[in-house]
C-alpha cells in the first residue's frame, strides 16, 4: 500500500499525458450531444470518486448530477429515463458487475456513455462508448490507493471537456502537489503512533472534500478496522455530533477557500466539547492550527478546486502507517477480496 | 420519543387523509409539467427520508432523481440548471436555511416545486408554490420519529400522484401496519437488555429499505451515543466488512421479496464471521431466523414497496428502550437542537 501511494506522482503524470487528448477529443462529443443530465456509476472507493465527481461537476458545469443507486435497475428492474444523460461508469478492475449492467442499459437506451477504469481489456472498457483510462499501472494492495486519485484526475478531465472552469495548466500541478505531500511521510509516521489503540473515529469534510471524508474513513474500516464515520460538516452537526465526548477523536479536511466557514465551525464546537481533532490543511490557513488538536499541515498552498487530489495524500499515509503501528497488514485486510460482485 | 412513536398510526391516518386530495390535484399539475428530473433536498432525518424517496420515486416512475448537495449552491454559488425539474424540498420545522435557499432559487429558474413540511405557516410552506403537510402534531423530543414516517407517507403520495404504481388503497393500509408492529414493544424492551453496553454497530439495508438503516443509524447515535454505521448490504461487502469481528454488532432489514437475496448473502457471511446479528423481518421470510442471532418479526405480512414504515417502527422503539437502558434521555440528547441551521 505504502509503495503504491508513494507512486501516484508518476500514476498521475501518466493519466494526464492520454487523458488530456482524450478528453480534447471528447470536448467535442459533448459540443454536439448536450447531455442535460450526468449520472455517475460505481461502488467502493470508485463510489468515493464518483461523489467527488458530483461535486467538481455540478459546481463547474451546472449541469444536475445524480449518484446511480444500482439495486434500481438491478433488483427492481426499474427502466430509467437516461435519454439526454451522460453515464459514467467508474470501476478500477472494470469488472464490477452492476456498474457494468447499468452502463449497458443506458448505452441501449442512447445515453452518452463513458468508462473510467485502469483495465483496457476489461468488460467496462467495451462496454462503454468512450473509455477514459487511469494508467496507474496494476494495483496489489487490495486497500485502492493510486487508482482513486487516477479517477479523480479523470474527472477533472471531464469536467474539463464540459467547461472552461478547469484547466489543463492547473491540473498540470497536480503531480508536483502529490510529491510534496509525500514528504509528510515521516511526521505522519511519528503521528499515527498516538492512535495505536483508537477503536473508533469521525471524519468530516464538506463540498470538493466531502468525498476524500468518505474515502479516508473507508480505508480506516478496511485496514485498520477502525470503526469510522464519515459526515459533512453540516450534518454533522444536525445529529451525529451527539456521539462527541472528551478525546473522541475526529478527522478534518480543512483546506483554506470556501468551506472552511463550516468546517471552522466545527472545530470550535468540537473544541469545546474537548474532542480530539486532527485537521488536515495548509499554509493558506492558520487559523485551523488554533482549532485542532493535532495538525497535518501540506507543504504547498493549493487553490481549494484542486485540493482533493494532495489532501488524500496524507490519509492515506495516515492510515497505512497506522496499520503498521496497530500491526496489520494493509494489502490483506481480513474478509475482502479486490473485485466485489454484487447480487 | 416513546409518546410520539406511539401516536403514529393516528398521525399517519391524518396525513394520508388531507393528502389524499392534495396529491390528486398535484397529479394535474405533474400531467402539464412533466418534468424529467425530480431533486429532493434535505438535512438530517428529513435527508433519510429523502433518500428512500429517491428509492420510491426511480422504481414507480423512472424519472431520474438526483439528492441535492446543499453546499453547492450555498457555498459554491453554482447555478444548477433545473428548469425541467421538480424539486422537492422536506423538512420537519420547514426552517432549514440551505434547503428553503436552494427550493427558492429553483422556483426563480421556473422548476417546478414542492414542501414537504410539518409546519403550515413555515417560510417552507411559504417558498414552495406546492406543498404537502405532515399532519403529525408538534413534535417535542429532538429525535424525529413520527415526522419521518409522515414524510415517508408524501413521498407515497408524490408517488401516486405521479405513477400508477402506488395506489391509495395500499396506502390505507399502512396506519393499521404501524399499530401492530407497535404491539412489539415488551419484546423489544427486553432485547435491548442485551445491547446496554454496545458502543458501536453497522446497520444495513438495501433497496426500499437502505434509508431506514440511514435513519436507524441516526436515532443510534443521536439518542444512543452509539458509533453506528449504515451501508448498503452491497456497499458493505466490498470493503467495511473487514470491520466486523466475533460478537461484532450488525442489524439489517430483512424483509421478504427482491433485495433478500442480497441481505441474506450478507447475513451468511456475518454468521461466518461469528457476528451478532440482529435481523427486522416479517412472517414472510422464515429463511431471516437461521441467518440471525436474535429476530424481531413484525406481526402482518407486507409487500416489499410498503414495508419502510412499518419496519422502522421497531428500530424506532429499540432505540428509544436502549436509551433508556443506558440511562440518557431521548429526548435531549447532549449538544443537539431541533432546528439546526447550516453554514
Amino acid at each position: 500500500m505504502l509503495e503504491e501511494i508513494r507512486e501516484q506522482p508518476a500514476a498521475l503524470e501518466r493519466t494526464l499525458h492520454s487523458g488530456l487528448r482524450r478528453a480534447d477529443a471528447f470536448r467535442r462529443i459533448i459540443a454536439r450531444r448536450r447531455p442535460r443530465l450526468i449520472v455517475l456509476v460505481a461502488r467502493g472507493t470508485s463510489d468515493n470518486a464518483a461523489l467527488f465527481g458530483r461535486y467538481l461537476l455540478e459546481i463547474t458545469t451546472g449541469i444536475p448530477v445524480s449518484l446511480a443507486a444500482p439495486s434500481i435497475s438491478t433488483l427492481y428492474q426499474a427502466r430509467l429515463d437516461y435519454r439526454d444523460a451522460l453515464v459514467v461508469a467508474i470501476s478500477q478492475s472494470g469488472e464490477s458487475t452492476d456498474t457494468n449492467h447499468i452502463l449497458e442499459k443506458a448505452r441501449t437506451q442512447g445515453a452518452l456513455t463513458l468508462g473510467i477504469t485502469n483495465e483496457p481489456s476489461s468488460s467496462l472498457a467495451a462496454l462503454a462508448e468512450h473509455v477514459f483510462l487511469v494508467r496507474a499501472g496494476k494495483e496489489k494492495s487490495i486497500a485502492a490507493t493510486k487508482t482513486y486519485t487516477g479517477q479523480i484526475l479523470l474527472l477533472y478531465l471531464l469536467a474539463y471537456s464540459l467547461s472552461g472552469a478547469v484547466r489543463a495548466k492547473e491540473l498540470e500541478r497536480l503531480p508536483g502537489l502529490v510529491d510534496s505531500a509525500l514528504r509528510l511521510e515521516p511526521e505522519i509516521r511519528e503521528l499515527s503512533e498516538r492512535y495505536r489503540f483508537m477503536h473508533h473515529a469521525v471524519v468530516v469534510g464538506r463540498g470538493m472534500n466531502y468525498a476524500n471524508a468518505f474515502e479516508f474513513a473507508l480505508k480506516l474500516m478496511e485496514t485498520c478496522y477502525v470503526v469510522a464515520e464519515r459526515f459533512s460538516s453540516a450534518d454533522f452537526l444536525h445529529g451525529p455530533i451527539a456521539l462527541v465526548e472528551p478525546s473522541f477523536p475526529v478527522f478534518a479536511f480543512a483546506p483554506p477557500g470556501v468551506t472552511w466557514g463550516s468546517i471552522g465551525t466545527t472545530l470550535e464546537k468540537l473544541q469545546s466539547l474537548r474532542a480530539e481533532v486532527v485537521a488536515i490543511t495548509d499554509r493558506g490557513n492558520r487559523d485551523a492550527v488554533r482549532r485542532a488538536t493535532r495538525v497535518i499541515e501540506l507543504p504547498r498552498r493549493t487553490k481549494e478546486l484542486l485540493t482533493p487530489i494532495p489532501y488524500i495524500v496524507p490519509a492515506q499515509l495516515f492510515t497505512a502507517c497506522l496499520a503498521e503501528q496497530k500491526g496489520l497488514n494493509p494489502d490483506r485486510p481480513r474478509t475482502l477480496s479486490k473485485v466485489t460482485l454484487t447480487l
